[in-house]
Protein backbone atom coordinates (compact mmCIF):
# COMPACT_ATOMS: atom_id res chain seq x y z
CA UNK A 1 0.00 0.00 0.00
CA UNK A 2 1.23 3.10 -1.00
CA UNK A 3 0.66 6.31 2.00
CA UNK A 4 0.55 9.84 -0.20
CA UNK A 5 2.85 12.72 1.46
CA UNK A 6 -0.03 14.24 2.83
CA UNK A 7 -1.47 11.15 4.83
CA UNK A 8 2.37 10.27 6.07
CA UNK A 9 1.71 14.06 7.51
CA UNK A 10 -1.51 13.19 8.57
CA UNK A 11 -0.97 9.92 10.46
CA UNK A 12 1.11 11.32 13.43
CA UNK A 13 -1.91 13.65 14.26
CA UNK A 14 -4.30 10.55 14.74
CA UNK A 15 -1.71 9.01 16.54
CA UNK A 16 -1.32 11.38 19.27
CA UNK A 17 -5.38 11.91 19.22
CA UNK A 18 -5.70 7.90 19.44
CA UNK A 19 -2.60 7.65 21.98
CA UNK A 20 -4.58 10.99 24.69
CA UNK A 21 -7.72 9.16 24.69
CA UNK A 22 -5.64 5.18 25.40
CA UNK A 23 -4.47 7.32 28.29
CA UNK A 24 -7.54 8.60 29.85
CA UNK A 25 -9.16 5.07 29.46
CA UNK A 26 -11.22 5.53 26.62
CA UNK A 27 -11.25 1.90 24.37
CA UNK A 28 -13.67 2.87 21.17
CA UNK A 29 -14.01 5.71 18.96
CA UNK A 30 -16.33 6.94 16.00
CA UNK A 31 -15.14 7.91 12.61
CA UNK A 32 -16.64 11.08 13.29
CA UNK A 33 -15.77 11.37 16.98
CA UNK A 34 -11.96 11.68 15.24
CA UNK A 35 -13.25 13.82 12.75
CA UNK A 36 -14.41 16.39 14.85
CA UNK A 37 -11.40 16.17 17.13
CA UNK A 38 -8.78 16.71 13.90
CA UNK A 39 -11.02 19.14 12.27
CA UNK A 40 -11.46 16.76 9.02
CA UNK A 41 -13.74 15.71 7.16
CA UNK A 42 -15.72 12.44 8.49
CA UNK A 43 -15.43 10.86 4.75
CA UNK A 44 -11.17 12.01 4.84
CA UNK A 45 -10.90 9.94 8.01
CA UNK A 46 -13.15 7.22 7.22
CA UNK A 47 -10.11 6.98 3.93
CA UNK A 48 -7.42 7.28 6.20
CA UNK A 49 -8.30 4.50 8.65
CA UNK A 50 -9.36 2.19 5.45
CA UNK A 51 -5.60 2.68 4.05
CA UNK A 52 -4.09 1.80 7.54
CA UNK A 53 -6.13 -0.57 8.91
CA UNK A 54 -8.36 -3.60 8.52
CA UNK A 55 -10.27 -2.58 11.52
CA UNK A 56 -14.29 -2.72 11.07
CA UNK A 57 -16.36 0.24 12.98
CA UNK A 58 -19.11 -0.92 14.94
CA UNK A 59 -22.38 1.13 14.60
CA UNK A 60 -22.68 2.91 17.50
CA UNK A 61 -19.24 1.86 19.01
CA UNK A 62 -16.88 2.79 16.48
CA UNK A 63 -13.58 1.39 16.22
CA UNK A 64 -11.35 -0.21 18.56
CA UNK A 65 -8.60 3.01 19.97
CA UNK A 66 -5.94 0.08 20.78
CA UNK A 67 -6.25 -1.73 17.25
CA UNK A 68 -5.90 1.11 15.08
CA UNK A 69 -3.52 2.73 17.36
CA UNK A 70 -1.01 -0.43 16.74
CA UNK A 71 -2.33 -0.61 12.97
CA UNK A 72 -1.28 2.95 12.33
CA UNK A 73 2.08 2.44 13.99
CA UNK A 74 2.80 -0.96 12.08
CA UNK A 75 2.05 1.44 8.58
CA UNK A 76 4.26 3.90 9.33
CA UNK A 77 6.58 1.78 10.43
CA UNK A 78 6.78 3.53 13.74
CA UNK A 79 6.99 0.36 15.72
CA UNK A 80 10.51 -0.33 14.74
CA UNK A 81 13.30 2.41 15.71
CA UNK A 82 15.31 3.43 13.45
CA UNK A 83 18.73 4.56 14.44
CA UNK A 84 20.27 8.14 13.84
CA UNK A 85 22.45 10.43 14.50
CA UNK A 86 22.82 14.26 14.97
CA UNK A 87 25.46 16.70 13.42
CA UNK A 88 25.48 20.41 15.44
CA UNK A 89 24.27 20.36 18.75
CA UNK A 90 23.37 23.73 19.01
CA UNK A 91 20.12 24.38 20.21
CA UNK A 92 18.42 23.17 17.33
CA UNK A 93 20.09 19.87 17.66
CA UNK A 94 19.63 20.04 21.32
CA UNK A 95 15.97 20.67 20.88
CA UNK A 96 15.97 17.08 19.28
CA UNK A 97 17.83 15.05 21.24
CA UNK A 98 15.68 16.07 24.26
CA UNK A 99 12.98 15.43 22.36
CA UNK A 100 11.03 12.47 24.06
CA UNK A 101 8.26 11.76 22.34
CA UNK A 102 10.70 10.71 18.90
CA UNK A 103 11.05 7.12 19.92
CA UNK A 104 7.78 7.01 19.87
CA UNK A 105 7.95 7.99 16.37
CA UNK A 106 10.26 5.63 15.22
CA UNK A 107 13.10 7.70 15.44
CA UNK A 108 16.27 6.53 18.27
CA UNK A 109 18.71 9.03 18.11
CA UNK A 110 22.02 7.62 19.37
CA UNK A 111 24.38 10.30 19.82
CA UNK A 112 25.61 13.66 18.47
CA UNK A 113 28.72 15.12 17.44
CA UNK A 114 29.96 18.97 17.45
CA UNK A 115 33.18 20.93 16.98
CA UNK A 116 32.41 23.02 20.20
CA UNK A 117 34.70 21.71 22.80
CA UNK A 118 32.20 23.58 25.35
CA UNK A 119 29.82 20.54 24.57
CA UNK A 120 31.52 17.98 23.60
CA UNK A 121 32.23 15.04 26.41
CA UNK A 122 28.71 16.35 27.59
CA UNK A 123 25.90 14.29 27.58
CA UNK A 124 22.16 15.34 26.64
CA UNK A 125 19.17 12.97 27.66
CA UNK A 126 21.61 9.81 27.51
CA UNK A 127 22.78 11.44 23.78
CA UNK A 128 26.67 11.58 24.53
CA UNK A 129 28.38 14.59 22.34
CA UNK A 130 31.36 13.21 20.68
CA UNK A 131 34.27 15.37 18.57
CA UNK A 132 33.14 15.92 15.15
CA UNK A 133 36.52 13.63 14.07
CA UNK A 134 34.91 10.65 15.89
CA UNK A 135 32.14 10.61 13.06
CA UNK A 136 33.65 7.76 10.80
CA UNK A 137 35.11 5.62 13.84
CA UNK A 138 31.46 5.83 15.56
CA UNK A 139 29.25 4.78 12.33
CA UNK A 140 32.11 1.94 11.91
CA UNK A 141 30.91 0.17 15.09
CA UNK A 142 27.27 1.18 15.33
CA UNK A 143 24.43 0.88 12.20
CA UNK A 144 23.07 3.88 11.56
CA UNK A 145 20.46 4.71 9.24
CA UNK A 146 19.99 8.36 9.46
CA UNK A 147 21.86 11.97 9.89
CA UNK A 148 20.59 14.49 11.24
CA UNK A 149 22.15 17.98 10.35
CA UNK A 150 21.79 20.86 12.44
CA UNK A 151 24.98 22.35 11.50
CA UNK A 152 25.21 25.80 10.02
CA UNK A 153 24.75 25.91 6.13
CA UNK A 154 28.30 26.72 5.29
CA UNK A 155 29.28 23.01 6.77
CA UNK A 156 26.32 20.72 5.74
CA UNK A 157 27.57 19.38 2.31
CA UNK A 158 30.64 18.96 3.81
CA UNK A 159 28.56 16.67 6.62
CA UNK A 160 26.40 15.02 4.55
CA UNK A 161 29.53 14.17 2.28
CA UNK A 162 31.18 12.52 5.46
CA UNK A 163 28.01 10.78 6.48
CA UNK A 164 27.13 8.98 3.02
CA UNK A 165 30.79 7.93 2.82
CA UNK A 166 29.62 6.37 6.53
CA UNK A 167 27.18 4.63 4.49
CA UNK A 168 24.29 6.69 5.89
CA UNK A 169 21.46 6.53 3.46
CA UNK A 170 18.91 8.98 4.45
CA UNK A 171 19.53 12.58 6.14
CA UNK A 172 17.17 14.96 7.63
CA UNK A 173 18.27 18.17 7.02
CA UNK A 174 17.55 21.01 8.92
CA UNK A 175 20.31 23.59 7.13
CA UNK A 176 19.06 25.91 4.61
CA UNK A 177 20.90 24.99 1.86
CA UNK A 178 19.95 22.17 -0.94
CA UNK A 179 22.31 19.53 0.02
CA UNK A 180 24.14 17.33 -3.53
CA UNK A 181 22.93 13.73 -2.84
CA UNK A 182 23.35 11.01 -5.25
CA UNK A 183 19.23 9.48 -6.28
CA UNK A 184 18.99 6.74 -4.18
CA UNK A 185 19.66 8.72 -0.95
CA UNK A 186 16.57 10.42 0.98
CA UNK A 187 16.97 13.92 2.08
CA UNK A 188 14.00 15.55 3.82
CA UNK A 189 14.65 19.38 4.35
CA UNK A 190 13.25 21.12 7.34
CA UNK A 191 12.76 24.63 6.49
CA UNK A 192 11.87 26.78 9.71
CA UNK A 193 12.46 30.08 7.86
CA UNK A 194 10.49 28.98 5.12
CA UNK A 195 7.13 29.02 7.20
CA UNK A 196 8.16 32.73 8.22
CA UNK A 197 7.26 33.64 4.30
CA UNK A 198 3.65 33.17 4.68
CA UNK A 199 3.51 34.87 8.36
CA UNK A 200 5.25 37.81 6.14
CA UNK A 201 3.06 37.29 3.08
CA UNK A 202 -0.12 37.38 5.62
CA UNK A 203 0.93 40.72 7.13
CA UNK A 204 2.50 42.85 4.26
CA UNK A 205 -0.51 44.04 4.07
CA UNK A 206 -1.46 45.23 7.04
CA UNK A 207 1.72 46.72 7.10
CA UNK A 208 1.35 48.82 4.16
CA UNK A 209 -1.78 50.06 5.18
CA UNK A 210 -0.30 50.87 8.73
CA UNK A 211 2.12 52.87 6.69
CA UNK A 212 -0.07 55.02 4.32
CA UNK A 213 -1.84 55.63 7.38
CA UNK A 214 0.92 57.28 9.79
CA UNK B 1 1.56 39.33 -7.45
CA UNK B 2 0.30 35.74 -5.95
CA UNK B 3 3.44 33.79 -4.71
CA UNK B 4 2.37 30.14 -4.66
CA UNK B 5 3.35 28.20 -1.07
CA UNK B 6 5.74 26.42 -3.02
CA UNK B 7 7.53 29.46 -4.21
CA UNK B 8 6.92 30.83 -0.08
CA UNK B 9 9.21 27.55 0.59
CA UNK B 10 11.99 27.88 -2.10
CA UNK B 11 12.65 31.66 -2.20
CA UNK B 12 14.74 31.42 1.66
CA UNK B 13 16.77 28.88 -0.58
CA UNK B 14 17.96 31.71 -2.85
CA UNK B 15 17.96 34.08 0.10
CA UNK B 16 20.30 32.29 2.02
CA UNK B 17 22.16 31.83 -1.48
CA UNK B 18 23.16 35.49 -2.35
CA UNK B 19 23.46 36.61 0.87
CA UNK B 20 26.30 33.78 1.28
CA UNK B 21 27.64 35.33 -2.29
CA UNK B 22 26.82 38.74 -1.40
CA UNK B 23 29.49 37.95 2.55
CA UNK B 24 32.11 36.88 -0.54
CA UNK B 25 31.99 39.70 -2.10
CA UNK B 26 30.30 38.20 -5.47
CA UNK B 27 28.06 40.89 -7.32
CA UNK B 28 26.37 39.62 -10.04
CA UNK B 29 24.95 36.39 -10.30
CA UNK B 30 24.05 34.23 -13.78
CA UNK B 31 20.41 32.15 -13.54
CA UNK B 32 22.34 29.02 -14.39
CA UNK B 33 24.75 29.29 -11.57
CA UNK B 34 21.60 29.55 -8.96
CA UNK B 35 20.20 27.01 -10.64
CA UNK B 36 23.46 24.64 -9.77
CA UNK B 37 23.88 25.85 -6.69
CA UNK B 38 19.95 24.96 -5.13
CA UNK B 39 19.95 22.04 -7.51
CA UNK B 40 16.72 23.42 -9.31
CA UNK B 41 16.02 23.85 -13.50
CA UNK B 42 17.41 27.00 -14.52
CA UNK B 43 14.02 27.77 -16.37
CA UNK B 44 12.39 27.56 -12.68
CA UNK B 45 14.88 30.09 -11.20
CA UNK B 46 14.76 32.63 -14.32
CA UNK B 47 10.60 32.08 -13.32
CA UNK B 48 11.17 32.32 -9.62
CA UNK B 49 13.26 35.96 -10.65
CA UNK B 50 10.45 36.78 -12.48
CA UNK B 51 7.78 36.54 -10.63
CA UNK B 52 9.42 38.48 -7.32
CA UNK B 53 11.80 40.95 -9.49
CA UNK B 54 12.36 43.33 -11.73
CA UNK B 55 15.69 42.91 -12.27
CA UNK B 56 17.06 41.81 -15.79
CA UNK B 57 20.27 39.73 -16.64
CA UNK B 58 22.68 40.58 -18.47
CA UNK B 59 24.25 38.59 -21.01
CA UNK B 60 27.52 37.30 -19.59
CA UNK B 61 27.25 39.18 -16.65
CA UNK B 62 23.75 37.47 -14.82
CA UNK B 63 21.90 39.43 -12.15
CA UNK B 64 22.60 42.06 -9.50
CA UNK B 65 22.78 40.21 -6.31
CA UNK B 66 22.15 43.17 -4.36
CA UNK B 67 19.08 44.12 -6.09
CA UNK B 68 17.80 39.96 -6.31
CA UNK B 69 18.24 40.11 -2.33
CA UNK B 70 16.30 43.31 -1.91
CA UNK B 71 13.35 42.39 -3.97
CA UNK B 72 12.98 38.92 -2.61
CA UNK B 73 13.18 40.59 1.22
CA UNK B 74 10.67 43.12 0.19
CA UNK B 75 8.59 40.17 -2.03
CA UNK B 76 8.47 37.97 0.86
CA UNK B 77 8.19 40.84 3.15
CA UNK B 78 10.81 39.86 5.20
CA UNK B 79 12.40 43.43 4.94
CA UNK B 80 9.52 44.56 7.58
CA UNK B 81 9.87 42.12 11.60
CA UNK B 82 6.56 41.00 12.46
CA UNK B 83 6.14 40.62 16.14
CA UNK B 84 6.02 37.48 18.03
CA UNK B 85 5.89 35.76 21.59
CA UNK B 86 6.46 32.17 22.31
CA UNK B 87 4.75 29.91 24.48
CA UNK B 88 6.36 27.34 26.10
CA UNK B 89 9.82 27.86 26.94
CA UNK B 90 11.41 24.18 26.67
CA UNK B 91 13.64 23.45 24.22
CA UNK B 92 12.20 23.59 21.43
CA UNK B 93 10.82 26.90 22.35
CA UNK B 94 14.32 27.66 23.62
CA UNK B 95 16.01 26.81 19.99
CA UNK B 96 13.30 29.28 18.09
CA UNK B 97 14.33 31.60 20.65
CA UNK B 98 18.10 31.64 20.28
CA UNK B 99 17.84 31.18 16.44
CA UNK B 100 19.46 34.42 15.19
CA UNK B 101 18.27 33.83 11.56
CA UNK B 102 14.77 34.49 12.31
CA UNK B 103 14.78 38.90 11.97
CA UNK B 104 16.26 38.45 8.88
CA UNK B 105 13.42 36.06 7.95
CA UNK B 106 10.95 38.65 9.18
CA UNK B 107 10.31 37.35 12.99
CA UNK B 108 10.63 39.39 15.70
CA UNK B 109 10.28 37.04 18.47
CA UNK B 110 9.68 39.60 21.65
CA UNK B 111 8.91 36.87 24.81
CA UNK B 112 8.57 33.89 26.23
CA UNK B 113 5.96 32.59 28.98
CA UNK B 114 5.98 29.35 30.73
CA UNK B 115 4.81 27.92 33.96
CA UNK B 116 7.66 26.54 34.86
CA UNK B 117 9.25 28.31 38.18
CA UNK B 118 13.06 27.08 37.14
CA UNK B 119 12.98 29.67 34.09
CA UNK B 120 10.52 32.15 34.60
CA UNK B 121 12.37 35.50 35.42
CA UNK B 122 15.32 34.40 33.20
CA UNK B 123 16.48 35.74 30.14
CA UNK B 124 17.20 33.94 26.48
CA UNK B 125 18.85 36.12 23.93
CA UNK B 126 17.85 39.17 25.61
CA UNK B 127 14.25 37.33 25.39
CA UNK B 128 12.81 37.59 28.78
CA UNK B 129 10.48 34.45 29.85
CA UNK B 130 7.35 35.89 31.99
CA UNK B 131 4.68 33.92 33.88
CA UNK B 132 2.70 32.46 31.90
CA UNK B 133 -0.46 34.17 33.70
CA UNK B 134 1.16 37.66 32.60
CA UNK B 135 0.05 37.17 29.16
CA UNK B 136 -2.84 38.93 28.79
CA UNK B 137 -1.34 41.86 30.23
CA UNK B 138 1.83 42.10 27.91
CA UNK B 139 0.21 41.72 25.12
CA UNK B 140 -2.63 44.35 25.95
CA UNK B 141 0.94 46.43 26.30
CA UNK B 142 2.61 45.29 23.21
CA UNK B 143 1.79 44.96 19.72
CA UNK B 144 2.08 41.49 19.15
CA UNK B 145 1.13 39.69 15.58
CA UNK B 146 2.11 35.99 15.61
CA UNK B 147 1.72 33.46 18.84
CA UNK B 148 4.24 30.56 18.90
CA UNK B 149 3.32 27.44 20.58
CA UNK B 150 5.31 25.42 21.59
CA UNK B 151 3.76 24.65 24.48
CA UNK B 152 2.27 20.36 25.22
CA UNK B 153 -0.28 19.11 23.29
CA UNK B 154 -2.59 18.80 25.60
CA UNK B 155 -2.23 23.09 26.24
CA UNK B 156 -1.92 24.13 23.32
CA UNK B 157 -5.70 24.72 22.63
CA UNK B 158 -6.20 26.51 25.75
CA UNK B 159 -3.25 28.66 25.12
CA UNK B 160 -4.23 29.40 21.29
CA UNK B 161 -7.66 30.44 22.69
CA UNK B 162 -5.94 32.75 25.13
CA UNK B 163 -3.63 34.28 22.05
CA UNK B 164 -6.84 34.81 19.84
CA UNK B 165 -8.74 36.75 22.78
CA UNK B 166 -5.59 39.03 23.02
CA UNK B 167 -6.16 40.05 19.34
CA UNK B 168 -3.24 37.76 17.99
CA UNK B 169 -3.90 36.97 14.41
CA UNK B 170 -2.03 34.15 13.41
CA UNK B 171 -0.52 31.26 15.18
CA UNK B 172 2.78 29.26 14.39
CA UNK B 173 2.27 25.69 15.83
CA UNK B 174 4.29 23.05 16.99
CA UNK B 175 2.33 21.65 19.03
CA UNK B 176 0.79 18.09 17.52
CA UNK B 177 -2.55 18.89 17.83
CA UNK B 178 -5.60 20.67 15.25
CA UNK B 179 -6.48 23.88 16.83
CA UNK B 180 -9.71 25.23 16.70
CA UNK B 181 -9.39 28.51 15.47
CA UNK B 182 -12.16 30.87 13.25
CA UNK B 183 -11.59 31.31 9.20
CA UNK B 184 -9.71 34.88 9.51
CA UNK B 185 -6.69 33.20 11.78
CA UNK B 186 -3.88 31.96 10.11
CA UNK B 187 -2.36 28.71 11.77
CA UNK B 188 0.62 26.96 10.31
CA UNK B 189 1.71 24.09 12.13
CA UNK B 190 4.89 22.47 12.08
CA UNK B 191 4.99 18.76 12.39
CA UNK B 192 8.47 17.35 13.22
CA UNK B 193 7.17 13.84 13.72
CA UNK B 194 5.20 14.15 10.80
CA UNK B 195 8.60 14.03 8.81
CA UNK B 196 9.63 10.97 10.94
CA UNK B 197 6.83 8.39 8.92
CA UNK B 198 8.92 9.37 5.32
CA UNK B 199 11.86 7.83 7.10
CA UNK B 200 9.80 4.48 8.66
CA UNK B 201 8.65 4.27 4.95
CA UNK B 202 11.88 4.30 3.77
CA UNK B 203 13.88 1.88 6.06
CA UNK B 204 10.65 0.00 6.38
CA UNK B 205 11.16 -2.62 3.23
CA UNK B 206 14.96 -3.05 4.96
CA UNK B 207 13.49 -3.59 8.10
CA UNK B 208 11.47 -6.27 7.14
CA UNK B 209 13.89 -7.83 4.97
CA UNK B 210 16.55 -7.59 7.52
CA UNK B 211 13.68 -9.56 10.10
CA UNK B 212 13.06 -12.13 7.21
CA UNK B 213 17.22 -12.85 6.86
CA UNK B 214 18.01 -13.30 10.65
Amino acid sequence: MDLTAQAIKRLPYYLQHLRFLREKGVETISAASIASALKLNEVQVRKDIALVSSCKGKPRVGFPVNNLISDIEACLGYNRLNTAILIGAGCMGQALLINTAFPKYGLDIKAAFDINSDIVGSTICDKHIYPLEYLEEYCDKNEIQIGIITSPANTAQDICDRLLACGIKAIWNFALLTLDVPEDILVYNENLVGTLGFFSQYFKEDNTNRENRS
